[in-house]
């Protein structure tokens, strides 16, 4: 089955810059949702879990990935394991959870397009010749499904949010206000972390 | 002055609800963008590193921080500092650093809006009655930009992104590529994090 999904105007916009990574990880999402049979997260309730990392390329599919469903970093529905992997783990709370990887071959035949020749040579996305760009997303659209992606279902994969709390307080250093479980306490005063010197 | 700067139409597709702290942090960005001299980044060379954690409420504001900035967690532009604070600092490789904070007395005065009342009870923004939602993000749009931001350059505020490379290699258990900074050694053989054991 070949599913292009393709994103929407709007995250190009979002995005910045047109590049292949962004429709792949788009594409996984919308996949992964459909696995799961979840609608796109209003709210909460539904995580991503990228296994990415940093330093490396291809992290743009974490903006796909946001895009497509809705586990948005602002909502504290995605987080890197940093694990320098091309793959992410899906969780709904009502509907479990399911893994998908990039497939090695397909890496590799990726690897092979011009695009990557440019990037290696340091230029930026939008600065790479659109015809050359255009190339690698639209030969990315017509593979199939199964050329693309690892699928693996997760029966035991549970996740526990943070506990939350609306609790703060003004740090005693700054000022400024402080969510109570980072608060730290220094000469028997409430601080923010900044200011504890703590590091964390 | 008031530069209510509203968020595009798709910032709310992205985010998924409407609440008063995505339109906070778009304002933020885009403030501190100005502040800069900066326009919306498109690849890279501008970072934003929210103040905020997780467990509290107000983090959409780092949606907002997103849409505005064009430094997406997807481009490994933006990271939490896990303070627990609603701040952030906005960093330009050629332009320099800038930290945007709420002030207290703002926070204070959005807080009595009927808005968090719901929330405390648990209601996910989605589920609040429109005009609920409309009073606190019409009060908020109608602030000066003063009444909501402290603002702090940040001349001695450096960063420097990891080390960035194409070199990858696939895992000798689990047959999946790994970038090389995140592979590991285990009984003479490169693997990957999770099946190094070793948790990071």
């Amino acid at each position: 089955m070949t599913t292009q999904h393709i994103p929407p105007g709007w995250a190009l916009e979002f995005h910045g810059h047109r590049c292949p990574f962004m429709p792949i990880g788009y594409r996984m999402g919308r996949l992964a949702m459909e696995h799961l049979g979840v609608e796109r997260v209003k709210d909460h309730g539904f995580y991503v879990f990228p296994e990415l990392g940093e330093g490396h390329p291809m992290t743009c599919m974490m903006d796909g990935l946001q895009i497509a469903t809705g586990a948005t970093y602002g909502k504290v529905l995605m987080a890197k394991t940093f694990y320098g992997k091309l793959a992410a783990t899906f969780y709904s709370v009502h509907k479990g959870a399911v893994r998908f990887a990039l497939k090695p071959d397909f890496i590799d035949a990726l690897g092979g397009f011009e695009f990557f020749a440019y990037r290696r040579r340091g230029i930026e996305p939008s600065e790479i010749p659109a015809a050359v760009v255009d190339e690698v997303v639209q030969w990315v659209y017509a593979q199939p499904d199964d050329a693309l992606y690892r699928v693996e279902p997760k029966p035991d994969f549970h996740y526990s949010p943070p506990q939350h709390s609306f609790h703060k307080l003004k740090c005693s250093a700054c000022g400024e206000y402080v969510y109570e479980r980072y608060v730290r306490m220094k000469n028997g005063q409430p601080v923010c972390i900044p200011c504890s010197g703590y590091g964390q």
